[in-house]
């Protein structure tokens, strides 16, 4: 099947697995101990085509829920996060950085709000369990704090609100962006939200039981065959060009959400108390040092970007690409970068250090593309 | 080079990875999110003779460091771990569970003292990083936790002492088991210790610099010609038939040292306190229910086992295969598995339920094989 990826338990396998490699999975990426499909047999260009235009279903149980329930639980969430999350409403989904002492980024989960003393938080690539564990055994919080068996499955794409509202019924059209209801399947209750890593619209059905993944899989597949339904994943080209960023890629713990943009769910006017508090509100006040930006560059189909390319202004190093592939649609290749700040105005001219020892030139411009 | 595993900057190469990829890799896994090599060009049998009869060299970089260093060191350290580290010297390796609340392990790494106040935790694959840094957090404790740029590189095999005293001289020799000492190199101190994921012997080199990773590569490969050096990695038949265990495969959250046969390494008299101590103690109490032991069982060269299989006595489940594999040496398959109490005595006849739906006839055997 897969022979670049070498298998053992400890790469955990999902309750949709078998689906996937019977539609001809080709490769897999490693998100929080667990496979995320990437590769199927359309290349990437095609898959990007399919997903503007119809509707894909996407194996994400990677998107593991850390979840923290109990009195302390707001509590607790709040001081993980410089997002004021005190008037957040059950039913919402909230996307919130959470930070360390110094103001690095430690994930950027979307938190879901279950109840007033009941969250989930859907998590990128690092194990926010064991960081919510520490703090609330350090503090001695009355919450429990585990991962429970919920394995994510988004349907991406135009067409997707339709063939799920022609199987879970009409009343998923009336869920708002970056909310969540409750679907019947197989006589269980099941979370739904209208979310999901791509600009095409769509939902996430937090599966809860991997015991009924198959048959949740099997439903949205056979359904969906009438839209054109095909097998995907978080499609390179179209997250870039919708400027969606991946924890790991465009930020690390060497970032601070001020400069990925998300000062806006930063509540630094001491009015909520969070780690990394101090730190931000100096960062802030002696002015944010990098952003990320767009970059538009030529060179020709660029090669994939596994560690970070340099960006050059003349002799000087300005900043680095993290992601970047080439655009069918824009006809260049489009990169994610964070761009110090003398240089990150749009349109500023660049040059892009790649790893094959020439330099293709671009320029700087918004996100998204 | 690698079609099963896609490449992004998230799944983070190693001061070591352009080398390997000279020496032709054809295979990953991915660890604390860093790729490690798990695949050459000869078979997993030609590997495992060569690592016995030879000098191999391992990029284990993804045996990523946690620092830990201040006046609290040493406490932070002990409310982690059941093993008293009270009278643990400077130069001393410690094989370390690390427990949650209730007992599960949240990694096994080795503690290496490096001063009074100062240690490293070499972690196997779970973010102890951010676990140290909630406790750290959560109880306010005054030291830094950090990841340093330490990619630790491993020389394995009877040859390896040889070559290594011929690179970095005659005190090598003296390193005993388990412990650790410093070499030059290129002008800086590198630690040294005697370990590494292999029963062949060997060394660790923790390198400390990324930027020196080839160079050093180089050297060791180069003066390694007259020893038959070749690329390995940790071989999965002699990691089985040696009876060395894997987090994420033999043990999880779900299992507390007790069953993984760390019992003596867990101080439960209550001479030391530390996280899980009174759920421990409950454990042993109650008595341990299931215990890891090998498994020798036919019905031909097994596939790799990526979910637990099935061990049956009867029309009862007794317990699971997490790693297994072909022995050439034993002409039999070797398994690692979890067993309930009433099964667990040595010769105990077993079925092995495999994926294709075929029963192996098996027993029960000591560790290592």
């Amino acid at each position: 099947m897969s022979d670049g990826l070498n298998m053992s338990r400890r790469i955990r396998r999902t309750p949709y697995t078998s689906r996937i490699e019977k539609v001809g999975v080709r490769g897999f990426s490693v998100v929080n101990h667990m496979l995320l499909p990437k590769a199927f047999q359309p290349t990437v260009e095609e898959d990007y085509w399919h997903l503007r235009t119809h509707v894909q279903i996407w194996d994400v149980s990677c998107q593991r829920q850390v979840e923290i329930k109990g009195p302390d639980a707001g509590r607790l969430i709040q001081w993980m996060t410089p997002r004021d999350i005190g008037s957040s409403k059950i039913g919402q989904c909230l996307y919130i950085p959470i930070t360390d002492v110094d103001g690095g980024l430690i994930n950027d989960p979307v938190l879901l709000k279950l109840a007033e003393d009941h969250f989930w938080l859907s998590i990128a690539d690092s194990d926010v369990l064991l960081y919510a564990k520490g703090l609330s055994i350090g503090m001695g919080l009355d919450v429990i704090v585990e991962e429970p068996d919920v394995s994510p499955l988004a349907v991406q794409g135009p067409k997707a609100e339709d063939l799920l509202a022609k199987i879970f019924g009409e009343n998923v059209r009336d869920i708002g962006f970056f909310k969540f209801d409750w679907i019947d399947f197989a006589g269980t209750r099941q979370l739904i939200a209208r979310s999901g890593y791509s600009r095409q619209g769509g939902f996430e059905i937090y599966l809860n039981g991997s015991h009924l993944g198959e048959q949740l899989w099997d439903m949205i597949w056979e359904t969906g065959q009438s839209f054109n339904i095909s097998p995907g994943c978080p499609n390179l080209i179209e997250r870039i060009e919708g400027g969606l960023f991946s924890y790991g890629n465009e930020m690390t713990r060497e970032n601070n959400p001020l400069e990925i943009g998300l000062g806006k769910y930063c509540k630094l006017d001491g009015s909520i108390d969070f780690i990394g508090l101090k730190s931000l509100q100096n960062i802030l006040s002696e002015g944010i040092k990098r952003q990320i930006r767009g970059v538009l560059f030529n060179g020709g189909r660029c090669t994939t970007c596994s560690t970070p390319w340099p960006i050059m202004v003349g002799d000087k190093k300005v900043g680095d690409i993290t992601s970047a592939i080439w655009s069918p649609r824009l006809e260049a290749n489009v990169g994610l970068s964070m761009i110090d700040r003398e240089f990150w105005k749009m349109g500023q001219i660049v040059a892009v250090q790649m790893p094959e020892n020439n330099l293709a030139s671009g320029k700087i411009v918004e996100l998204p593309f």
